[in-house]
């Protein structure tokens, strides 16, 4: 492990400021060093991803598919040691790192399925008609094409499915994008094996060199973002860090896309006859759901919304009593525990939330909270219940009646999720929540929990602002492509000269809009 | 005809601010008297937007595919007074006028089909797979659904197709999004007629009140950018004028997409073989569309490239013949004409552009142009060629050889379009040109030219940056419903409470990826 950066298929460190990475737990450094990127290397790595475009975008399909599968072989066949690194940076257990690295080469699977599938290219055709009437009609074809380099910026608490090889990267190469990755700086260690592993999947199935590269170090992703050759950025992190790439990205003399997927409370309405029915159940699964690993995802619930009532009350005290029993758990880095004590400090601090169950968060370790909110506060949109406390915190919020309800939900700003815990009765009572919590979310749950988000076809990891900046994404499932291609249209062109997907011939086997009919045959 | 706003399907004319508007050949001011949309009127317009948006999304799509037809049918039975109103507030003449009608009513009808056949939904469902190891799967259920109201901003140069009841607000409508235009300041009058042809067909089909606003004034766009209630923006105009609605639309506290249509100068390559085949004629054809409808077209060819040589000597005589040879037009009004003239002077006036065709430009006439300019120009990406001169005018760059063609192309900034004269053997020498310029535009065509833009599904009106802000959207085409949707997911959601579109019978008879593959049935 050399702890250089990765620029157009070689490595580099012509910088002189080194970095290191730590184990969460210890706070002890890493043997290795890393070298930060250079104002030259971060524009290298750039051109590099430039360079590499022509070729990788018009490359087949089936050929980005091998790309994709051989990642994932590649992830798979990693030993013992990074899965021991990944922990040590992370503090995660070793079984969750092995299932999300096996969630992370399915989804990399998924991408090459999708490649193979040829939906993504969106392919239409509207037929010459040299006789209409009172002017002929041209030949028109169109597909889609990646958009040019991506940069990706991965998150800390999915190092694997977020991060190097993470669902931003499988799209954008699906895509046909290169890419350049900013290396998080909580798990550079593991980005550095899943990087070789990328490289060497490049090399064994020739891709150009630059399809991939990586840049580690502080400051060197507002340069990637400003840099001419990006077209579009992947972002998962926090609202602040977010929302200022979309500003930089805004700012540019060209401004580009950037899909940033930030922060959500994720509120689930727990409604009356559910708890009636099963209450206790009820409290024990959203508990579990709440510190499940360390709470630190981002869909997980933060917000609990009941009808008040005795059957609510028992509920409260139920989870109170389940979240109180949680034993403490390590977090990802020093600077997120730092970030939950102070999220928690703000609750506990604010003058109409009430503290209702969970120790004294301090130490090393981060323990669960319950905390209860003022109705108010969500029908004034108070920022201490809008703002993500990131950790195994959730905060309950009692409203009067059906129409307080309806005022609070009002209320909230974009979310990844909210889920509605209901017996069937319930969901005859309040089934016009469904298409107001509709314009609130990307996924909407019933009768099942936030955390898990299955990488799939009909998978929305989105939602509005500001669970992401743009509403119109998704960066979970095989959807996640659209985000990164756009489309171009053809008129009258020789057969020949055509991409694949627009030939007479179909040679891609794919189903076509022809003259607004789908079809998969040739013309 | 009251010339006040309409808000809410009512007329609100509270403010103090009166506007006129103008013949644009003689400058004389029309009859009617605007009132300019107060500050209380422009979010009362986005407030109804608002309020018309839960009920107009939930609509089956037939139903709005019967609005759309309506208004499509409103618009053509609109008589002789529109036409000569239109006629006078743009100079466009009445065959233009009416064939624009036609489009823009056809292309009201292509929304309502694109409803009908469905796709727009993007219906995918993944079955839940309960004895899954290590974990079950959910049952997953994607569609798309509207974003929320939407600001439409029109265009001078197309007052029907590319306005009030034009392609953004077509797209809108189709996609669920109750619309706020702001009507144009060049054709208010025309305005008028086609915001009560719409209100007219809204009240017939029985849409929510507010599903159409249409605000007057100057400075009233800000502030409809700046309301919270609008969630996109559509605009067609100038570079500095979209760029504008961007920049506000990003410092939003919730930013939101602007789909800007703005500003390309179309470049036409010129190859030896065609020219040496058919030089003259390609003279003919260039400058016929150079000077179609006066120029004022966003496709018009700014930009002739062709390589050194006494064939393409010939080819620019000749091209400087015909367009020397033109008569004067009527712009649309007294700006885009000194608009215009300053456009033309700052071409005269570059030490590296040489004057090469026309008369002098003056008086309240257009003449077409014709200048050349020294290759260097292009390659060191020079403001002077990157800049659209909205009018009759075209600039020729010869280049050396292939190897400075290359690099001519690519200092281009994006462009709506870019053509290829070529006869057979010149496409066989310049295949690898046809991948450059796929970057540059969103329409490649051959052998044809830009002006004349088909309404279809396989259009692509749009491009890189500056020639639209999001390079991913096409402005034109039934593809144009995509900018105004965002995917929704539902997790193991009771079919009852499902959109139509998920439900398990497919009421809607809809296309939808099942399980990875495409499927018309039932679950």
């Amino acid at each position: 492990m050399s702890g250089s950066n990765f620029i157009g298929g070689a490595r580099s460190a012509a910088g002189s400021v080194r970095l290191h990475s730590f184990d969460a737990r210890t706070g002890e450094a890493l043997p290795v060093i890393f070298t930060q990127a250079t104002v030259e290397e971060v524009d290298a790595a750039a051109d590099a991803a430039e360079q590499a475009f022509p070729a990788f975008n018009r490359l087949a399909p089936e050929r980005r598919a091998q790309f994709l599968d051989a990642i994932a072989e590649q992830l798979d066949n990693l030993g013992e040691p990074f899965i021991a690194t990944a922990c040590r940076e992370t503090a995660l257990p070793a079984t969750r790192i092995q299932g999300e690295r096996s969630r992370t080469s399915n989804q990399l699977r998924l991408f090459a399925q999708v490649l193979r599938r040829g939906d993504f290219l969106g392919a239409r055709i509207d037929r010459a008609q040299p006789q209409r009437q009172p002017l002929p009609r041209p030949d028109l074809r169109q597909y889609r094409t990646g958009v040019g380099p991506v940069a990706v910026f991965g998150a800390s608490n999915f190092p694997l499915a977020f991060s190097t090889a993470g669902g931003d990267t499988a799209a954008a190469l699906a895509a046909g994008c290169p890419v350049v990755m900013k290396a998080h700086s909580g798990h550079m260690a593991t980005a550095e094996y899943v990087g070789e592993a990328i490289e060497r999947a490049a090399r064994a199935t020739g891709m150009p060199a630059g399809v991939f590269n990586m840049i580690y170090g502080a400051g060197v992703g507002e340069q990637l973002v400003k840099h001419p050759a990006i077209q579009a950025v992947g972002f998962t992190g926090s609202l602040k860090g977010g929302r200022a790439l979309c500003d930089l990205a805004a700012a540019r003399p060209q401004p580009i896309p950037v899909f940033a997927e930030m922060s959500s409370i994720n509120p689930v309405l727990v409604l009356p006859g559910a708890l009636q029915a099963r209450g206790e159940q009820v409290a024990a699964e959203l508990a579990a759901s709440v510190v499940l690993g360390c709470g630190q995802f981002c869909t997980n619930p933060g917000l609990v919304i009941g009808i008040a009532g005795p059957v609510f009350t028992a509920f409260v005290t139920a989870l109170g009593a389940r979240l109180a029993d949680q034993p403490g758990q390590s977090m990802l880095n020093a600077g997120t525990l730092r970030s939950y004590g102070q999220g928690v400090q703000r609750l506990l601090e604010h003058p109409q939330v009430q503290h209702l169950a969970g120790p004294a968060q301090a130490g090393n370790l981060a323990y669960a909270q319950l905390f209860k909110a003022d109705a108010s506060l969500l029908i004034d949109g108070d920022a201490v219940l809008q703002d993500e406390v990131f950790g195994p915190t959730t905060v309950v919020v009692e409203v009067a009646d059906e129409a307080q309800l309806r005022q609070a939900l009002a209320g909230l700003h974009g979310q990844l999720t909210a889920t509605l815990i209901a017996e069937p009765a319930d969901l005859e009572q309040f089934a016009t929540l469904v298409p107001m919590l509709e314009r609130k979310v990307g996924r909407l749950l019933v009768n099942g929990y936030p955390t898990g988000v299955e990488v799939s076809d009909a998978m929305v990891h989105g939602g509005p602002y500001p669970a992401t900046s743009d509403a119109r994404g998704t960066s979970v499932g095989s959807l996640a492509i659209d985000r990164f291609l756009r489309p171009v249209c053809y008129q009258n062109c020789p057969d020949a000269l055509l991409p694949q997907a627009l030939r007479d011939a179909n040679p891609l086997g794919l189903l076509r809009l022809v003259d607004g009919v789908y079809d998969r045959g040739h013309l």
